[in-house]
Formats: C-alpha cells, structure tokens, sequence
C-alpha cells in the first residue's frame, strides 16, 4: 500500500486535492493507494505526542501508523516561507527511531503558487528521509503557479502530466 | 535587542541552556540579548495560531513580537532527524507576510550528540530565512559531541569557543 | 571595488551579459564596481592551478585576485544541470586558505532559461560561501526565463528589476 | 556493471584509495564494479570539451562513456570546501543531455580529514543527480577523520563498514 501524504495541516487544502488525484493516478496504474492528510493530527501533538509524550496518543499514532506502516509513500508539498510547511517535520520528528522508513522507496511533488515549484522544500526533504535511510526517487515533480496549472481538479500543463506518469511508475515498479 | 532562539519545544532543553549561554557571551560582548524558548509557544499553536486564525492567539502573538521585534537574530538550533525541529518551521510559517525579518542579521549555531553539529538544518534555515530577505552569517557555528563539548554550562572545546566569540563580534558589529 | 564573476567559462555567455548590466546598475548607484569573467580563466588551470601546482600560474593568479581582493563580490550564476556551472567551484577550489573572503558581503544572481531562476545553485553556493566565512545576502535573486525577461541588454520584468535595486542598495550600504 | 567514481583529479588520491577499496567490497559481494578516477580528465577538458566542443575530445568521452554506460553508480567525494570538487560538476557539466545517468541508481560516501564527512557535498550532489533524474539511495555514508579511519587501505571503525557493506548491499540488490 503506497501511502500520500498531503503535508500541511491547513483544512481542505490543494495539497489534499493534487494527493487525491496522485492516488487516482496510481490507482490507474494498478496499485493500491490512500491519502493521509495532516489536518487529521491532534492540533497539540507537539506536545501531547512528542519526546516524554511518544506514543501515548492514539490519535496521533493512527495517523504516524498509516505514514510509517506503508511500503512506499508520496509527499505532496506546498511552498510555505520557501520550503514545506512545519508541520511536516514537527510529525516526522514524532516517529519511531531507527525510523521505520528505512530501506523505503518515497517521491516528491512540489507545489507553489508561484514560479518556483518547491525545489528547496523538495532538496530539504531529500536530506531528511536520506538522514532516515529512505530513498527519494530522483524525478521530482514540480507544479509551479498553481492557480494555472490546476483547475477543477486537473492538472492543466501536458508536461507535468507526463512527468508524474513517470514518476508513478518508477515508484509502482521500484521494490 | 539581539533575540537568541532556543528552536525546540522541548522542555528545559540543552538548546535552552547553549542560548542562555550565548546570552551572557553577548552581554560581555556589551550588547543586549534575550532568550526565547520555543517550549513557550502554546501547545495547539499549529491550529490556534496559524491560516485563519493567524493572529487570533496572544500568548503565540506575545512569543513571535519578540523573535519578529528584533533586530538581530541568533537561533539555536538542536538536529533532530537530520536537520533542525520541526516546530521552529511551523513557528515561522506563523510569521507575518511580508516577514519583519527582511534585511535583519542572523546568526547560525548548530548543536548535535552526534559528530555533525548540524549542517544540514544550518543550510536549510539559511534558505528559508533568505526567502525571508533576512541575512544570515557566514560563520555557522557547529556543536557537534554535545555530551563531550557542552559541560557544567560550558563549552569545553577552545576552537569552539572562539568561533563564537567571532560569531558575536560580528553579529554586534554589524548594522 | 566590488567585482562581479561571470561564473562559467562559456564565452560570449549572457551571463557575462547580465555582469555587465549589474556593473551598470552598481555604478548608477555610486560604487565602483569590475567584470571578472570565468571565460578568462587558463583552460588547462584544474591541472597547472591546483594542489601541487597552488600558485605557480599567473594567469590564474590574476583572475584570482581580483576576486580574492574584492571587497564584495557578486556572482551571476547560470543553471548547469541543476545547480552553478562545476568551473566556477573549481576556481574557487584554487583560492588561498584561510579563505580571503573571510568576512566579505556577497550577492548571487541565478540565472535559466527555464522558469527555476536556479535557487539550488544558489543554495548549493551559499553552504560553500559559508564555509569560506562569507555572508551571502538574505535576498537572492531569479531571473529565470530568460530569453523572455532578458532582451537586448535589458531585464525586462519590472518585479525583478526593483529586486536587483533592492539587492544592490544592501550590498552598497553593508560594511 | 557498477562505476565507482573518485571524484576528484588530484594524482594519487585518497578518494583513489577508497574507491578501490568499495570496488573490492563490491566484488565481495558478488557484482561487478570498476574504478573511474577524475584524474585521467584530459587537463584542459573544461574548454576542449564542452559547449561547442562537446563530444569533439575522445580521451574525455572514454572516461565519460565509462560513467554514462554503468548500470549504477557510486561516487566518492572528498570535501573541498564545504562541498565536493568542483570538478567532478564540470565533467558532469560535460554529459549528455537528456541525461544517460536517467533512472540509475547512485550511492554517495563523503570523505573528510575534518569531522563532518562532507554531508553539504553529498547533499549537493543529490540535487545534481535528482536534476538529471538519477535516484541517490537514502543511506549516504559519511567518511569523517580519514586519518584516523582510514589506515593502510582499511576502514578502521566497525560502524562505518556496516553501513558500507548496507550501502553495497542495497545497491547491489535494486534494479
């Protein structure tokens, strides 16, 4: 099961809807797929789920469950402040060490309303699940200017269409 | 006044502890310095302070006005997974937009267990704190072996300890 | 004198180009400022300039100091396969150590024909700027598109331009 | 068959010295693998061949095709400056494009006298590769105090071996 991780806690975000139709995309190409979308955390886990408090709320378990149980996964990340949001990393850094994510195969979409398409939140994550001994596929996907590229639902540019076709199925074919 | 950033939430953290240090060497250095400890932000800050409720909440309001407020920056920060916490991020993504912090001075100082010192974190914060317009130092300084290097409220190391004392000078100097 | 490094060994290349402008742009604001150009470098110095042979070839020598000497530095960085043209860190690998930009004010311009505007090659440059104990400014700036927003001599994005203004009052104004 | 690349052009070099010994660990584990040493570039490749001069060199395209034909990769980078040689991103500036390294799988291990064991580079580097769509497995092994962990051809600290041998075996086994 290949999880995606839609990663901003922000409600009913576009990253939720761009993971979505990546799900649909897999689907297409035979696999199984689910969305974990991070406005499902406990909005105190900081707290009630990190250093003295790890593992001890279920909710926030549930979620971290879906993330490091599946046997490859997806980030859907958009731009904040030039990189992927907090939140993220603020879940990462309440997972289980040695990380369960190691030896797993990952890919990057990044999305920004402007031009850039997230390439330095892409890099920063790179390190991070190097740093945990996952694999990031080398084809990161970016969909710069959003509110262009994405429209009802659809991805408009044919191009990136084509890439995360690509990069979809590195990901189903890779162990 | 210089703020010094203790960047985990983590409670009476060795972060807390190397910022205060930073804080007297900054004070003998003849400037003024204050310590902000990320573990005062509050606990639900990823919901109650942030998207549509950016501004709502006074006890995160009362913690960013003195990080945004400076006029010059010094983070702290501890490597968790490979870079630096996630919750500094998620604070910062709670910045104002514009950032206040464009054409202000930062300084870097990494700390590790491990034998890194944190480069990774160093490098990423200084992309997100550039896309903030904010300047951050050449010199970044690396703690690495913290157990062996951070004693009694201490650094242990002399080359350590000088390239802090240049880190300040330079800090203080510059406009 | 602020010197401006055309940073690959391409010759005729628009980045030289856009040096030039920059030079403009720096005098126009009241500072003296040169070219030094990459094309110029001895195309045999990765042999006659490095490790055994440090120092030994005054044509290098020469590029080299005017770089070494600035007293700021600008470097306009074309995107190579994702990052800065590989000549222009072979250069940098034959500069003195301790570094001379020890303590130096830099600014980075990236450069693409693509719509990146090359923020990883300036990531990449600023860790390494870093190291060397150089400040890179917070404000880095893109001009990707080129051949769009670059026409006969001229950047043609008026957002981008008041960028460069911005980035050239800093760097002027900065000790 | 696996190249294993010493990314550097300095004669005689230590990278030399742990390439061949990876390719050594390599066979052990029953694959092929052979060594590509940077020095062998034809001294003044960075005019001779590239741009317009691209594939016009056959003493660069031999060392080239040797890269560009393996099946997988791995490069040993030693820190020059808070990042790998210079060098080894021009010989890269020099490949074919779109990329022959597409789809490949890469290993990284970082080589430094200091204690960092040259993670800015490897990080760098990934970008590079992740640019050319090549895939940099998750677990980049870092080489730090050569001169303490690296005696008479052999990697003294146990801990390092294993994650070597890890990193073989990973590479070794993905498609």
């Amino acid at each position: 099961m290949i999880t995606i991780v839609s990663s901003t806690n922000q409600k009913n975000s576009r990253s939720r809807q761009v993971a979505e139709y990546y799900r649909q995309q897999i689907q297409a190409a035979g696999a199984d797929a689910r969305v974990v979308d991070l406005a499902d955390l406990p909005v105190d886990f900081i707290e009630s789920a990190l250093y003295g408090n790890f593992g001890k709320h279920d909710a926030f378990n549930a979620v971290r469950d879906l993330v490091e149980g599946a046997s490859k996964l997806v980030f859907v990340l958009p731009e904040y402040n030039g990189s992927f949001p907090g939140v993220l990393k603020a879940f990462i850094d309440g997972f289980h060490y040695p990380s369960k994510l190691s030896g797993k195969m990952v890919a990057l979409v990044g999305i920004s309303d402007g031009g850039s398409g997230n390439p330095l939140g892409m890099s920063h994550l790179t390190d991070i699940l190097s740093f945990m001994n996952a694999t990031v596929l080398g084809l990161r996907v970016k969909i710069p200017f959003l509110k262009k590229n994405w429209v009802e639902g659809e991805i408009q540019d044919e191009f990136i269409k084509t890439l995360l076709k690509q990069q979809i199925e590195m990901l189903v074919k890779l162990p």
